[in-house]
């Protein structure tokens, strides 16, 4: 069994390529929920939506995010009769929402409806949201705070960001099964996901570090930074708000307390060695995705890694 | 200052026709709001958003109701996805119900919330609810009881009828702006609509037929029924449960405390002219509406009998 911790559209890539490679059922998603907004009265949970999509065959490769081929004559209509629509939501996703917001109206906890959505959608790994209770992400930048989708789709984070926090996440406890999905992994994986924003509000839930470093299965993180740059997104801002390195070794940093074993670009291999040095192990692969097979390819790559024949081995 | 009660696609109908001879502030309607539901946590008001989009100019005129050219990607996911998906909306038409949903969540009223949103669709006219109170209209069949939309739609009216009731509405209040619409107009029309489930919840709000015996205005009604049947629907049926005559008659009974003049089809002369003995002001013309152009012409017909130059002089 593969845990992954994931979020944003990286992480999406990444679980693109695993489910090429694992049987369904061998997978167990973990993935942040601190994105999650209220639209229009419904409830849209970003990174869930997209790992349920990926994972049905049906997100879409060219958004990155929402349903392939899907239209947009809600969110257009919404938009003729004035109301504020900066963020777009396709007619087939919506139905997503309406059906999440229903079950959790009557009464199911976001696992609960995750789990009624996804089987809905014939998907047959095991996705989780980090917590069933609500936390969300607060970015803070010159002009005062935003909700992450605010500050990611409406600004498309050009603010400066001064700083980032999970608002209630003192509160929020590990979802049922999150937990056990990580001290029963055969080998776990932080997405190259935005470590802040995407794999951060994760690692905020209490108890979820303590696993991460409790488990005795191997934890392997790929950079989401190539260079000193992000691959995708925000990351680099919000890592530097955060006083980490935008570097390898400031993706090493989010995760030094647990953390086993770093892919990284081959691009960055004088940063491997150097980090290498500290004993993390760090291994350099191409984990630029653009095509499928580069997925595959990045998934095989960590699958080899981690996985007891061969991590052990290793 | 014209003001109309209807409901169904008989009235949408009118309401075209009127729209092409009236300005649009000389034009009021009071809308049947019985047929309200609760859709996937959204509050659809199928004759509210069939008046506002025949004012519009957005109406189907090939369904007779939701907007014309509207696609239905979200409805036919949520089926996909395994939901009793008989209730037909389409994705333009949902940017209306998810409008309406938030406006009354955040305390707007109905009619509140009815004007904002044909404001935004740049409707003139004034759009009232009949009331502001949840009034539901409840088909008895052999059964069990129904909300109209499960008869109507869901089971497209084809049970038996054995009763119909208006859970609500003895606490129910007209909207404001309701009763003088009646009482300050120059003539009141009860459009061709069904009169058991489009007119009679509309009725049968406390205050309304007082209103209107009251009013100084003529009161016209145009017959939806033609010889011994509905022009469309199941209104025969309905008046057939209520111990009404399925003719013109049954339709000047459900209406005789206040009805100044009945509109019948030239196909029912003969039951006109013994209506006619009885005191009534029964006139005869083309009822059926098939074009824009019978649309118009019947509202001119209506508009000539009851408009002070045409009725006082009559």
């Amino acid at each position: 069994m593969i845990t992954v911790l994931t979020g944003g559209t990286g992480g999406a890539k990444l679980v693109d390529g695993l489910r090429q490679l694992l049987p369904p059922r061998e997978l167990t998603l973990i993935v942040n929920t601190g994105d999650d907004l209220e639209w229009w009265g419904q409830h849209v949970s970003p990174d869930l939506d997209s790992i349920m999509y990926v994972l049905a065959g049906m997100l879409s490769r060219d958004r990155g995010w929402g349903v392939d081929g899907d239209t947009f004559e809600c969110v257009q209509a919404m938009r003729r009769m004035g109301a504020a629509a900066w963020f777009n939501v396709g007619d087939r996703d919506l139905a997503t929402h309406l059906t999440r917001t229903q079950l959790l109206r009557s009464g199911r906890t976001l696992t609960e409806a995750t789990t009624e959505i996804a089987a809905a959608l014939g998907v047959q790994s095991r996705i989780l949201p980090m917590s069933d209770t609500r936390v969300e992400t607060r970015v803070t930048t010159p002009d005062g705070e935003l909700s992450f989708q605010e500050y990611f789709v409406r600004e498309r984070y050009r603010p400066e960001v001064r700083g980032v926090r999970f608002v209630g996440v003192e509160r929020a406890t590990p979802a049922p099964g999150v937990l056990e999905a990580i001290s029963s992994a055969d080998a776990v994986v932080l997405a190259p996901s935005n470590p802040i924003t995407s794999i951060g509000p994760i690692l905020a839930v209490p108890g979820m570090r303590e696993a991460l470093c409790e488990t005795q299965a191997p934890v392997a993180a790929i950079s989401p930074i190539v260079g000193d740059a992000a691959v995708s997104g925000p990351a680099g801002a919000l890592m530097a708000a955060q006083k980490l390195p935008v570097s390898v070794a400031g993706v090493a940093l989010a995760y030094e307390d647990f953390l086993d074993l770093l892919l990284v670009d081959e691009q960055d291999a004088d940063a491997a060695a150097v980090l290498g040095e500290t004993g993390l192990h760090v291994h350099c692969a191409k984990t630029i995705m653009k095509t499928a097979e580069d997925k595959a390819a990045l998934a095989a790559t960590v699958l080899a890694l981690v996985t007891p024949s061969a991590a052990r081995a290793g």
